[in-house]
């Protein structure tokens, strides 16, 4: 007997047809004894044709009315995958995510599940329903509803499975698992048997699109497994969990990811006083402009100048050029360059702690392959290094086939 | 300064520019001190489009889960229409049914409201808002949305107008007001400046479609005045209220109403004993088909054979041929007809009471029209013939043209 918690997203849902093959596939691997959830997101591009006739209304963002018309996807779906059960013969109950106990922020568009109760879940369950619950959704202590930004119902699923104490959260999706790297760009690329929350917590962050960070940071705090695998096939997938169960599976570098939503911001010739990039940053920061890998580079002692180099993602642009316009007289810079065609190539893998030689090999293929490198981050399991865009389906090809297939051979 | 529950249908809110024409008629009207609740319905046929959805999964009637399903309707349109206030510079805030405190029976496609607990609703709108309630659902005391049936939108706004004693209750609607019967088949038909609460319950009853009874009853429970007019001109429409303000607008028939959704059952022959009725409706009861006109007649004292003769919906025909086959057996009947292809005129006024000869009016206009009377029945406040299908026109034509139009000179 098993409790274990199934996420389907929106594609899989999208019709009729396909809700039936998200049933039946249920039924068919649910043993008797076991107590299945399952979450589901709106169906197929219900979320798009919503925001659109809110932009038709308005193009200001209203948070709570938004998050109250995005939400109505998801109760379409869990009420037609609730009666599809009930149809095929099993007892099936949907629910909300306030009803299933989900406590969010009132962060409208981005809110962050604070509590969850699932006792009406469990209630359901033990009275022998499916039961079926929104993703992406959450409730404010003031009874609005809030949804949780991009991947939400991802979250949803691993948080409701970590609030359970669930065997395993398995999130179904149109591939096989989380591969090396992205299989369209190095066919070399293998499926990944098993990962760390942590190396897949980078890996998304990084760029990997399979799995979004908050979900699997959920799981990382309740420590329940996730199991990636395909909607249409019935191989295992990869899962997400703590430690690795098979030394086989513990390799240096796990993954190469890469992120081509990525700008680079090179702030030239500001004055070289204490206080200017904290004053910099923290402008950015008040507009929300995120900012990743920071370079200052001060040019010569005598020259009383300084460049300030880094990168933020391109739905930011927009804002960081205000930002900068703002402080062009205030900091003296001479100009500030912002360059829209770049990305980043990231090696992660728990086990590059100990290898010191691995970024000096990432260097050199680069190298080898006549790829600039113009910004170099690490973390204590990744290395990341911004290059020119257009190379980096090369960066990415050259680093997969030598540092992870070379060193598995 | 006015409390005043303004109620916009689905056609009224179809589209991103339908839903500013309310916007902006309401800001119009709206004085500053106005306190305003609009109450909408889901967008044009969206209703419709989630019930097809619902088929396409199930042919059953899952009542939870398709109520959940329908409800997403209106939560869509409540938060484009409170976008679309704030877009103008009007504070508004967008409430569920449960939001607004609306609590409702647990029978699921049908709920009716228990009660309203408005104070939500009165706090956001003593903070200056617009408040937007959905129409047509309710939530129960444990948690679950109801809808509350056809035309349930009415029903929200007059209970919540009842509840908040509003001043009144403004119904928008396609039409100009409450006619003495159907303008397309009567072209001499008045629009009434007045009607009583029971005379429109009456008028609903019988087939009049711009109220639904429920909507009515309600107005009437809490005293709260209903004004139904036109969501396209600023004439003013029909109100309905307890008694009449004005002397000019009280007349011995206020109108006539027509209903084809009818169909008539004749159960020929059934033993003449104590109880063969009471079993046979009470049998078509059980399986909740609503009977209506009934005529019970003895062919001959010696036959000791009775004839049954009464009316149901169309929708019930179904129903009622499963009950009527069990029963032939037991009742010895000889046979059973339906006819489907009938009618129900009626005449309604409640100050026929004081007028005897109105009837023998009634039915003098049809015999002229060679229309012949299947079944009579009467109430307090109004007359009933079934007619067949086919003569229904005529049949309005020559009543309200000689006993509204007649007697009003």
């Amino acid at each position: 007997m098993a409790l274990i918690v199934k996420k389907f997203g929106g594609s899989s849902v999208a019709s009729p047809e396909k809700i039936y093959n998200v049933v039946n596939r249920v039924l068919r691997d649910k043993k008797e004894d076991d107590r299945v959830v399952v979450v589901v997101s709106a169906m197929g591009d219900t979320t798009d044709d919503l925001v659109s006739l809110a932009r038709a209304v308005t193009s200001r963002p209203f948070g709570r009315e938004m998050d109250r018309l995005l939400s109505t996807g998801e109760q379409v779906s869990i009420a037609l995958v609730a009666m599809a059960f009930m149809e095929k013969g099993q007892p099936a109950v949907s629910m909300t995510g306030a009803q299933a106990g989900i406590l969010s922020s009132d962060n409208h568009g981005k809110g962050r599940i604070l509590t969850i109760d699932p006792s009406r879940v469990f209630k359901a369950l033990d009275e022998g329903n499916v039961v079926v619950v929104a993703g992406f959704q959450g409730i404010t202590d003031c009874g609005d509803i809030t949804t949780l930004g991009r991947g939400g119902s991802d979250t949803t699923a691993v948080a409701l499975a970590g609030a359970m104490q669930a065997d395993v959260c398995e999130i179904f999706t149109d591939v096989e698992g989380v591969y090396s790297t992205d299989p369209r760009i190095a066919p070399n690329a293998v499926k990944l048997d098993e990962i760390t929350y942590g190396e897949m917590l980078e890996m998304a962050r990084l760029g990997a699109g399979v799995m979004q960070p908050r979900a699997v940071e959920m799981g990382s705090r309740y420590g329940v497994p996730i199991h990636v695998r395909s909607t249409f096939s019935d191989n295992e997938g990869t899962i997400i969990r703590e430690d690795y169960t098979m030394k086989a599976n513990e390799h240096v570098i796990q993954g190469v990811a890469d992120d081509t939503n990525v700008a680079k911001v090179s702030v030239v010739g500001v004055e070289n006083k204490p206080g200017i990039a904290h004053h910099i940053f923290q402008s950015l920061a008040d507009k929300n402009v995120d900012v990743d890998m920071i370079v200052q580079s001060i040019r010569t002692v005598e020259d009383q100048k300084t460049d300030i180099v880094f990168t933020i993602t391109l739905d930011d642009v927009v804002l960081a050029r205000e930002v900068l316009d703002n402080l062009k007289a205030e900091t003296k810079m001479e100009e500030y360059v912002i360059n829209e065609k770049m990305a980043k190539v990231s090696i992660v893998g728990a086990g590059m702690l100990g290898e010191p030689g691995v970024a000096a090999q990432m260097f050199g293929i680069l190298g080898e392959e006549n790829i600039n490198i113009e910004i170099i981050s690490t973390s204590e399991i990744s290395i990341t290094c911004l290059i020119a865009e257009d190379r980096v389906k090369d960066a990415i090809r050259a680093i997969h086939d030598n540092l992870v297939i070379g060193n598995r051979g």
